[in-house]
């Protein structure tokens, strides 16, 4: 990072790349007040700013001592500009109090190229467009133009839009190569539409920027996370099979289970959502929120647990950080006052669709504790769970609550993703099993790199459409990785399925065959699982995924290090092809490729009724893992029947037996 | 109004409501500089601010002598504000040159109500929502929950809201009685959100304010009109029956008018909007935008308007301010140089749906002349019309044209249906037929009141939607009226058919048994005539046509006094119950029912399906028409089978023989 100040001017390069500036064309700090105006209706928000002042700042005085450079903006806020080699550390301070509006700009160019932004399901380059940071549902549709996005906003205000997420960090890597974080769990803006500058909005003065510069992505991304932590490894066991979605009670579950191997489909575990009991609404079924394993669908749990652990299967439940307000545990928090309250002390309860929560208090360390205690240990882990669904956390509301941190609604939202996260892992660590129990979790913020080991993607639609349906799974997992989440994976087939929106089998296998090269597969039976399809319901189904699975499972060895390699450097395990090929303006281009590791090269069928696939091939020898062709740089139409996915392994890759192995027994 | 000043606080007041204030808590002015970005695709526009900076202004110095304030604001712009007895006129001078933005607060409170800026189609009241002011297409369903307006956004960005109309105008009354004005042609916003203040926006420093106080709402509008000048009265012809919107050709044109007058149907005058030729295009059947009598079409058509004047019926036309560019008349426009063009000096030709036209510079004197002399006065009053649609004026696009004005197009949009209103006035008046001619308009600015004698509101969808259907026409009659227009009338059965979307016969007549209660009854095949509703379809129609045109016909005699009112004093024909119930809180609440001239009261049916509708009356006994039956002020349910919409008179009315005599004949 380099300083270049004078009297009034101010620049800080990283590669003779300018990244801020003030000079008296290019003004780096805005200021202001606005008044928000923010409604929730079940976990959708709508957010409307009045901006009372947005004034341009001067820079009035600048001193240097060193390595720090310390800026005053009108007497309004001051910088201090810190440089520790490759990196700048901007601590600001805010002098006028009665601002609660903050921009700043970052320069840009036309070309430059902008990444990350935590889990970002439409656009995986964010160049061009404006994202808002604030943690909430993505979304049913998140396409303003189709249909099923209409009738979700009209009927549940929830369609939402292109940069809608459950995990939204205000993080991103630029081509210019440097990371850039802001330090800040309030309300924010990276706006990226105009082509000399980026602009961040925060409603806050926040406290501080990172902007850290690299050699290459690989350095980019093993700083940030070095800044963030990272996730672990995952447990040997989550590569022994598929993690089989299941619910309906002790007998259905495992009845289906049996069935499920009887077909040959190698298990690692059972995931039943739905062992706290189950509540059905007009969106579907639903849970029972009081997280304890319920006796007359589940009687005696912990000896099935025991048993399923002597078979070599793992069990996995579900979690959240809200309680029904018709629930034994919310009876017990109640008591303690554990609840968030409205201002005036009485209830305050979030209607999470056709149901009512208590919101618990993660900023009381009691009531923390409490939860991680006598919640997630007591009825989780000490009952043989390997592992849960830690869901939601997008959901606090902001309009009357009142939190024992003191600190506002506003601020604490974009946090509770992450407190949500760290009272799983401090569970689970303080148990001794981090590495071996596996949550999994949607919603996330600054910190869900140590926090949460495995990301999932949410709740997609139970279809094809780019921005909520498979192929929105894909720049999911890249977005996630560029911000330090190398671990994702998502629902097979699906999730949602509203408006006479249904699973069919071509998107099961689509969507499984595309997992089997993702860290993790995990089936679910969605929303509403008598009226989509379920792979048990089919016995050719249940015979390609048996295969998909063997795949998958027979690629362990390989899995297992690039697993490691994101522990250890914070490379993802989905990369961008363009993090191995930066010089390759076509690898930027193409969102919906990705390589699983160094070595493999997917290109997920995410249309429907296809045969062939056109593939764009950076610049290595390929080899087609299901032909055994070999291919050079460039577009290649290939064939993609179901259960082919285009997949390519980089020739003379020290794992060329793993998929020559495949394709001797799965080709 | 009353000025209140000291060292550095000012204040204007009428009737003890303070209009403006600066102080301390109360800031009256903010200025700032923005880059918008604005797209048009037929006719709606996509606008998008960046608001670089808005700064609250401080009042630096004071200055008074005898009525009029001089008030500096931080050496940006100075206001001199001069009380005539019940007016205060700003006038605003930009100091700092840099500035594009100025807002302005006006005092308001909870209770406070607005109503004008043009015509409104959605809210009579403007209290609570915020109005850009910019002319476009009003959209097809304005009402983001219909599927019309989804499906008009996705195919053509065309579904609109609530706001968006072809007549906007930045001028208001309020129900603390005053008018104000913005005098500026550039975009602005009448933000009425907030509970304490209204704020307006506007895309320049204006140079001018107008607010004037009144007693009543009747002073108010008497005084608005005074400044805007007033709709002259209507010719005796348009009493005499309907006006038959019928296309194509002579053959069919004529034929319909001779069938419509055999079944009794009284005509006042054919309005052919195809003898100009015809367009059929994906939209629907549309015109040949080349302002001369299709001579295949229309063959003598001369000779025919004569032998229609002989029988007593009008003919009248169809033109707007654009022209085709495979006309006749573009060619000479073109080879005059009279279109705009782009900068570079190329043709800047308009997409009008699968045509495309130039935009006719009426910015240039010579251009506007000519269209004047050369299309309306020779080709359509010469050949004998006695009327036409003046359509469109609303597309101005602003991104890349040249106007001999030198103004940006930014600055001219709003203008642009004032001067296309003006140009058909001044053809009009010269050749002496003010008074006997009739055209009428959709688009329409500040200066509307005196360059257009009716309104017709627009292409209303054929259906009962709120937003975009029959109910929508009453909205705009009264909020136009409340902006010094008190002459609209509207397409009987509406038009937009997309979608599915088709008139019923319903529909038809519930449209045509409110049309009698406006000034003018006009009909119109819509823009699939094939597939939609037509009265001559069906004789059952015909025969309930007739006999609500004879309704009208009978009430010539009040209509016209009430005309007469609206020429001379500005008081709508159409107006809210509350300009003559002001103090009566129910009466503001009724956006759909208004009072017909001050005797008649008119709730029309604005939903399918009802025999019975619910209708709120003020502190008078009221007449129901069709049953003679007495009420007082009260909600009451009255009988409203087809052809009897609940319609009250004024017990004691000196016009109460008219309505009797309508009782008798067609109760």
């Amino acid at each position: 990072m380099e300083l270049t100040i004078n009297s009034h001017e101010f620049s800080l390069s990283h590669n003779g790349h300018i990244i801020l500036q003030h000079n008296e064309n290019n003004p780096l700090v805005f200021v202001g007040v606005g008044e928000e105006n923010v409604e929730m209706y079940r976990g959708n928000f709508d957010i409307e700013d009045y901006l009372i002042e947005r004034v341009k700042l001067d820079l009035t005085v600048i001193e240097q001592s060193n390595s720090v450079v310390n800026l005053n903006f009108d007497n309004q806020v001051e910088i201090k500009v810190s440089i520790n080699e490759d990196k700048a550390t901007l601590d600001i301070k805010q002098i006028n109090n009665a601002l609660n509006r903050f921009f700043i700009r970052v320069n840009s160019n036309k070309e430059e190229r902008f990444f990350g932004l935590g889990e970002q399901m439409s656009y995986l380059n964010l160049k061009g467009r404006n994202f808002p940071i604030f943690t909430s549902e993505p979304g049913v549709g998140r396409d303003k133009t189709t249909y099923i996005t209409w009738r979700s906003d009209v009927e549940n205000k929830a369609g939402g839009d292109y940069y809608n997420s459950n995990f939204p960090q205000p993080t991103y890597i630029s081509s210019n190569l440097y990371f850039l974080h802001l330090n800040s769990t309030a309300y924010s803006e990276f706006n990226f539409k105009k082509d000399n500058f980026a602009e961040i909005e925060v409603w806050e003065v926040p406290s501080q920027i990172i902007i850290e510069g690299g050699n290459s992505y690989f350095d980019i991304l093993e700083k940030l996370t070095d800044y963030f932590g990272r996730q672990p490894e995952l447990p040997d066991w989550i590569y022994n099979g598929l993690i089989l979605g299941l619910q309906g009670g002790n007998e259905r579950t495992f009845r289906l289970l049996d069935e499920t191997l009887e077909k040959g489909i190698k298990v690692s575990g059972v995931w039943s959502q739905d062992w706290c009991g189950k509540r059905v609404t007009s969106f579907g079924k639903r849970l029972q929120w009081d997280w304890v394993f319920h006796k007359e669908m589940y009687p005696e749990l912990p000896a099935k647990i025991d048993e399923l652990h002597q078979r070599g299967i793992k069990f996995l439940g579900y979690v959240n950080p809200y309680l029904v307000n018709d629930g034994e545990l919310y009876k017990e928090g109640k008591e303690h006052g554990y609840f968030a309250t409205k201002h005036d002390g009485s209830d305050y309860l979030v209607d999470f669709g056709e149901f009512d929560c208590g919101v618990v208090d993660l900023t009381n360390p009691k009531a923390y504790d409490w939860f991680k205690n006598e919640v997630i240990k007591k009825h989780s882990i000490d009952i043989g769970m390997d592992g849960w669904m830690a869901d939601f956390g997008e959901y606090l509301p902001t309009d009357d609550i009142k939190l024992y941190s003191g600190r506002s609604a506003m601020i604490e939202h974009n946090n509770w993703p992450v407190l949500w996260a760290k009272c799983n892992y401090d569970a689970v660590k303080e148990d001794g099993k981090l590495g071996e129990i596996v949550y999994f979790m949607r919603a996330g913020g600054a910190g869900s790199q140590k926090y949460c080991p495995l990301l999932w993607a949410g709740d997609q639609s139970v279809d094809f459409s780019l921005h909520d349906g498979l192929a929105s799974t894909i720049v999911g997992a890249l977005s996630a990785g560029m911000t330090g989440c190398g671990l994702s994976h998502s629902d097979i087939g699906g999730y949602t399925s509203l408006f006479d929106n249904t699973r069919t089998k071509e998107l099961f296998l689509r969507w499984a065959e595309m997992s089997a090269f993702t860290p993790v597969m995990r089936t679910h039976e969605g929303n509403r699982p008598d009226t989509n399809f379920q792979y048990y319901q089919d016995g050719d189904c249940m015979n390609k995924l048996a295969r998909l699975v063997d795949v998958y499972v027979m690629m362990k060895d390989y899995i297992k290090d690039i697993v490691k390699e994101n522990a250890q450097k914070g490379i993802p395990v989905q990369r961008p092809m363009f993090i191995h090929y930066a010089d390759d303006n076509e690898a930027y281009e193409r969102q919906y490729q990705y390589l699983f590791g160094p070595d493999v090269l997917v290109a997920p069928v995410h249309e429907s009724e296809k045969t062939k696939w056109e593939v764009y091939l950076p610049d290595d020898i390929w080899v087609h893992l299901w032909s055994g062709k070999e291919y050079t740089k460039g577009t290649h139409e290939v064939d993609a029947p179901l259960g082919y996915p285009p997949v390519f392994y980089k020739k003379g890759s020290k794992y060329q037996s793993i998929f020559e192995n495949i394709k001797e027994k799965h080709a």
